[in-house]
């Protein structure tokens, strides 16, 4: 794993402008992303501590490529601090974040020596022409369908009106299958223009990760991450699926309301479906969030949620 | 099966007190429950009309362990009018009532002999401390979540603001996934704090039993409830699910409002989703319900809705 | 393939009557159809272009009973113009339109002459008696669940106050498993009394077939419907699934609001679960539009929608 001083690359005042959670006037935001070769393991700790299962390294840890943050010019990897550990060379890719109104410029750089094959970003909920679509199809200009090891892409997107929520991206080139199911995805999280961030903001990635059920990767409690809030603050799951399988998000202790105003503690989708929920914090404990499908949580689909007082 | 007499354990005043239907003040409610073995007979009438298949009993019967609803302090079996003759030794479990405002009090005991395993009751939609979220996991005072046999937990649960509606509970216990598989859930239904209950309501409970696809346990038209309404009485449909297996829940003859005002007569859901529809009933005649999944369907998820005028 | 001149049928006054689109009266409409033998090639272009598979068409092509549409009496084959081509001896059939407030009479004729089963037609969304359920159950009077071949039946369905949106139709007889695996499924698409129906509207019809995944009974790009608009015209997206299998629905470049008001560009959906979306276009270019199951897309659930400006 790399050293990443990502709280310094933010006092740079040219990156500092394009992030600042504060801005609320449309911006032009500038992400560098890189598709790179990483050994990913999604059991790090090598249990699986409810059923008292044990693995060995080798069955869990496989070479593979992500998405992975850096700074302008794909000059230095960058880890931003409302990203977790997302996109710092890990599952899923950097969680980037907008404002309804914005223009995004991702600047995509394919850096796959593993397997030294085509890659691409397709972008859910956002407006864009045709040849920033991402997808590899003899159609129209699809360059950026089909980027080659060695070569880079601008996609040019929208934040529009109807883009506000958070929504998956991923690879769509030719090799999407295989690169999705290596952790080729990540999301977007885009605000309203005057919509108020909530004060945690967790990214949940429902994914199959070689035999196993992962979030953002790993499988099983003590691998998966922890989320922490305290009493008061508001915090926003960001959910979404890949790969062929359909999950039922649950939080252990508490409820939210569906957009029509109806209570839920379970809500189900499938591959590309995404959705954001959001409380106001009351129920201070250590608490689980799975998806509810039995077989996904035996498989590791299963983490910790701490509210402190 | 026992011979009860839950008609007469309701004319004892402390208990009518309890689930009296009219009350509309936040009360404390009492619920005693079971964990004991019966022996289930999916298929007890041996066939599926449909497709004129004929079973052995041995094929469609097996020893498990399911929540059974019993009186103050475990002494006598209870069963409710309004369960129809779930939670009497039957999967599934009791249909515990409530409304918003009301304190529960789940006084659960384990009386599994069969398997000798640990049990718990986790309860969605309702509020609760992470002592009584029935999980086995050491993170804190998880007695709940590993009740042994022969003891007794009880949880404390709240139907806050955000309660109303149709809720599974399950067991969460280290021995989940088979107790799960052997009948170990049922239903919450939190009424508003001032809202009318419709005059009919019925617990459609899917999930699979040893290859057959159940409605609370029972396989075919013939086993699976016979739910009946009167034209112009009020019905309402609770709508859960439990394991695996994503279904479509579909009424024959009739249509529903979303909670956004949309039209539908069919309705996904997956492992603990939950929901319910109602409507004023003006359709006469016997109606099949089932789910929509073609599989499921032929292995068993259907049923009969009889409604005169 | 039949040459068909549905256009020249439409000229027939009475028939022009009953399929106005402009009729905003309640009206009683007549539909005619048959049940009749079919040889269907899902991927008639011979290949998956995007994973530049070739299929020999014994791989693709099997005999089968589709719903076809016909004049009166079932004289002639008929093809309406806002169909496409379903319906003309084709999977789905017949795009069946309507209005809140309107009658409708399906006529049903089974000339089943490759299996020689019962079949039957059963519709989603509609109000009917027991009657003309179209089920296959000795409950009631339900001769037009098992209608011979050779035989009729007209079905009496009333579209209600709560019968606007797109709804399946499908075959619901003994034979349904291996009929509806062999097409036999349309949509009803019923408008609201005065609302303006889109300037396009495209059915999707999701469903297997002999282990391909498809679109309207084709699989792969060049096989699958081609959809085309202007920039500026309301287009709308009818949505369904037959099966056993969960779907999401999802269109590049473009969203769309739930109901509620929700953007999204993806829609989970299971078997019988149907939904419309609609937007004005404001996109040119070129897009896919597939379910994003990513085995479902590899085989073959994966079509073109192209906007002109």
């Amino acid at each position: 794993m790399l050293s990443l001083r990502g709280s310094a690359a933010l006092l740079l005042p040219a990156l500092a402008a394009l992030f600042l959670p504060s801005a609320t006037h449309a911006a032009t935001r500038h992400v560098w992303v890189v598709a790179e070769p990483q050994t990913w393991n999604a059991v790090p700790n090598a249990r699986d501590v409810i059923h008292g299962t044990t693995y060995d390294a080798t069955q869990t840890t496989f070479p593979t490529v992500v998405f992975k943050r850096y700074t302008k010019d794909w000059k230095r990897p960058l880890r931003l601090p409302y990203e977790g550990r997302a996109g710092a060379g890990r599952i899923p890719g950097p969680l980037i974040r907008a404002r309804v109104g914005d223009e995004l410029r991702i600047h995509f750089k394919n850096r796959d020596t593993l397997h030294g094959t085509e890659h691409s970003m397709h972008f859910h909920g956002v407006e864009y022409e045709p040849t920033s679509d991402g997808i590899y199809l003899p159609l129209h200009d699809s360059k950026g369908g089909r980027v080659k090891p060695g070569q880079s892409f601008t996609y040019k997107l929208t934040a529009g009106r109807g883009s506000a929520g958070v929504w998956p991206y991923h690879d769509h080139s030719i090799s999407m299958e295989e690169s999705i199911a290596g952790g080729m995805y990540g999301a977007l999280s885009i605000a309203g223009r005057r919509e108020r961030r909530a004060d945690r903001e967790y990214l949940v990635a429902f994914a199959p990760w070689h035999g196993f059920q992962t979030i953002n990767g790993r499988a099983f409690v003590g691998n998966t991450p922890v989320f922490k809030s305290r009493v008061g603050q508001t915090v926003q799951w960001d959910v979404m699926a890949m790969g062929d399988e359909f999950h039922t998000f649950h939080v252990h202790g508490h409820r939210w309301r569906t957009d029509a105003g109806t209570p839920e503690d379970t809500r189900g989708l499938g591959p590309a479906e995404s959705f954001r929920v959001r409380w106001r914090e009351d129920a201070p404990g250590t608490w689980l969030y799975h998806c509810h499908v039995e077989t996904h949580m035996a498989q590791g689909m299963i983490g910790l949620y701490r509210v402190s007082r």
